[in-house]
């Protein structure tokens, strides 16, 4: 029922049945339309259906952040706390989700990865299209940093969540 | 179900059975009030009715555009998706929408078709009234460019759309 | 169904029966206030009821006005679609319209009408009160235009709007 | 069923039967959370309920005030349409509504009131509490306008309202 | 039903039965948020039902004010025109009001209060904690001011309010 | 049923059953989206359910503060008044609260300590990950304040609230 990973920024989620009343969508941090888009992908492309349900999603840090190389992250997150599949530890996520469920390139993306492996993680999750693993894996690999290619939001939820945990904790 | 076409800028529809409540318009880098008026046209002028469906519409690239040349563009998108043709594969659009169903002239036709054909696309719908075949129509073809002048949306779906791909796919 | 004039700018309109739910306004380059404010000078002054009626208005060319002086305009695109009237060729109008259902005058008229004429306009529908047919008629004249003057919303929709044309046609 | 007169403003006013849905209050140029104050004193303490009919405000132009002093031609303007009773020709109005009901007095109200003499006006409705009759009434009277003081909202009702014209007429 | 009151501000209010759909709160000059915050004062802390009247705030003069310090007399307006019972004449007041009940501290209010004297007030409700009468009372009573201080919005209340004036006048 | 403690900034919360219609959340000096993000984690990850309360949160003196710091003050206070367990006397708090439940860091945290001292609280809430007793803890018990490291908003909640002080009071 929960669901956070960083890439630099931490996104954090929180869905969960609603009370009375129209489904709840809040965002902080993150733009309320941008939101609105992803869940109709994630209901829509990749079968993780939120559309009866209350979703809270905030950045880590009070931040505001408005791209959409953050897209990937606040997917999975959502996903995580929905499916109640952890996702996987030491992992960063990055990349565009086009309203046809791809995975598209963004800007910036080898910085973003040297950046996370600087800060310790393990694992990229990261669109395909730009990554050019003669080129770049060296530099990735070098790091200690597994990269997995994604084009898909389906393939990127396989790739980022780990099976459930089985019924709900305590909380 | 799903629609997406270049021209320069990448326009991504989605248009899906609503849940409970009324229909959700959500756009992100679109004015809201022009996609409100692009639904109302396409449901009375050109037979696509999204009157009681969830529409959503969204920019490549965390783009945002405010400039009637990309009406035609987003109408056709969303009738894509809407009537499960898709759009034929290495075409740009480019026309002002009217509320009478008309496709209108707009600055700069003929630099948008080039860039169009830099970028490798070989085919343009474009608005009927600005195209001078004898004139520009050496420039179009000499850089292998099909150009298609339609004088209304019912013209340009006309043109734009493959025949359904029959029952949807998995998703 | 379907209403269209310019004078410099042009107005469009589209009035519809409404989906479920309340009726739609939506109006881009008008202020909101202004619309609701004529759509009820229509219904209770002028005997054109688009109560219960989604309305669209749109100006050519994604422009944006906030005049008085388009209201006339404004109201006579949505009454020749409500009614389906065609608005009659060639013809420009001008003037504010009171919540009594008056046409008001409205500043620059002369100079509206000229550019109008230049713009090859034939006819041109505006306030009482400001038109000296003895001191602007000639100009007018001689520019081959034909100028109706008009007191009320009334006498305006009676001056700018043919013969219905009967069943509507296939749209 | 109509109300309009000048302060230097025209405020027009129309009050009507709603349709379906909440009663609709639409204000042009003059501030929304005002007129319904206004609306609310009109019913409480005046006896004139418009409680569940449509409601529209404009001033004449296009213009735009935000000024107290404008209270008092408003709720007699809306007055006036909603009793069917014309307001007094030639008559101006000036000053501000309680929420007790009184009329407040305002600044400049000598200039206002010459204002109102030189543009033709013979009468003038204006708060108890600053018109001076030894001090200020000679230059009113000079400038042939009858001044009424007037305490309260009601006291202003029938000193500018004349009596209903009988049943409706065609507008 | 009516209550209005200078701090040199002059504060208005009025509450009335709602008509038909939710009550009613406006506010002009004062924030609507804040105005929300004092009604479930009046109510959770003070017995002051509004919860299901309609609710109008004004202050005099078209002014606009923010700041805690008009707390008190915000709610002290309204709740004597909720509960019919006039607020004491010659009576000023003054004092933030907090989600507790109590009545705080604000700044300058010695000087406000020498203001209200000046003005001619004979009485001045403040909140407790600043007010030294050993200090400040000589230069108070020096002035012909009475000063009550009050610790909580129900003490507030019994020092404001004259009995009620039994049955509603004709108003 | 009231909470409220400072931390420079005094947090103050109301909650109580709701009238008619949906529960209202009114904030002043706090955003709203962050309250809405604050009651969900409450209710979902601490079990204080405020989902169909009326919830009023207010900063004292009529301040606006937009820092993630003051995340925990908000929420102790708001399950204070839901609770009916009064605050610990003497006890300051801060932290940003995640959408997990959990307490997080924050900036200046022993420069807040240390103001929170000056001022005379003996006691501090902070979060777990910045807070090293071996250096900070001498600072902290010079100045005779005890700090309490909690890693949740639960073991916040019972760090901060005393018992429940068993029927409801007057008030």
């Amino acid at each position: 029922m929960e669901g956070s990973r960083p890439l630099l920024v931490e996104v954090q989620a929180l869905v969960a049945r609603p009370g009375l009343g129209p489904p709840r969508r809040t965002a902080a941090g993150v733009d309320g339309s941008r939101l609105a888009l992803l869940l109709a992908v994630l209901g829509r492309r990749a079968g993780v259906d939120v559309e009866n349900r209350d979703v809270y999603v905030s950045l880590g840090g009070g931040m505001s952040v408005d791209e959409p190389a953050l897209d990937l992250a606040v997917a999975l997150a959502i996903a995580s706390t929905r499916l109640d599949r952890p996702l996987r530890p030491d992992t960063v996520s990055c990349g565009e989700v086009s309203l046809l469920g791809e995975v598209r390139p963004v800007r910036g993306l080898e910085r973003r990865i040297r950046e996370a492996a600087r800060l310790g993680f393990r694992r990229a999750i990261v669109p395909d299209g730009v990554w050019d693993p003669g080129r770049h894996g060296r530099a990735a690999s070098d790091a200690g940093l597994e990269v997995v290619v994604v084009p898909t939001l389906r393939a990127a939820l396989a790739a980022a969540l780990l099976p459930a945990t089985g019924p709900l904790g305590q909380e």
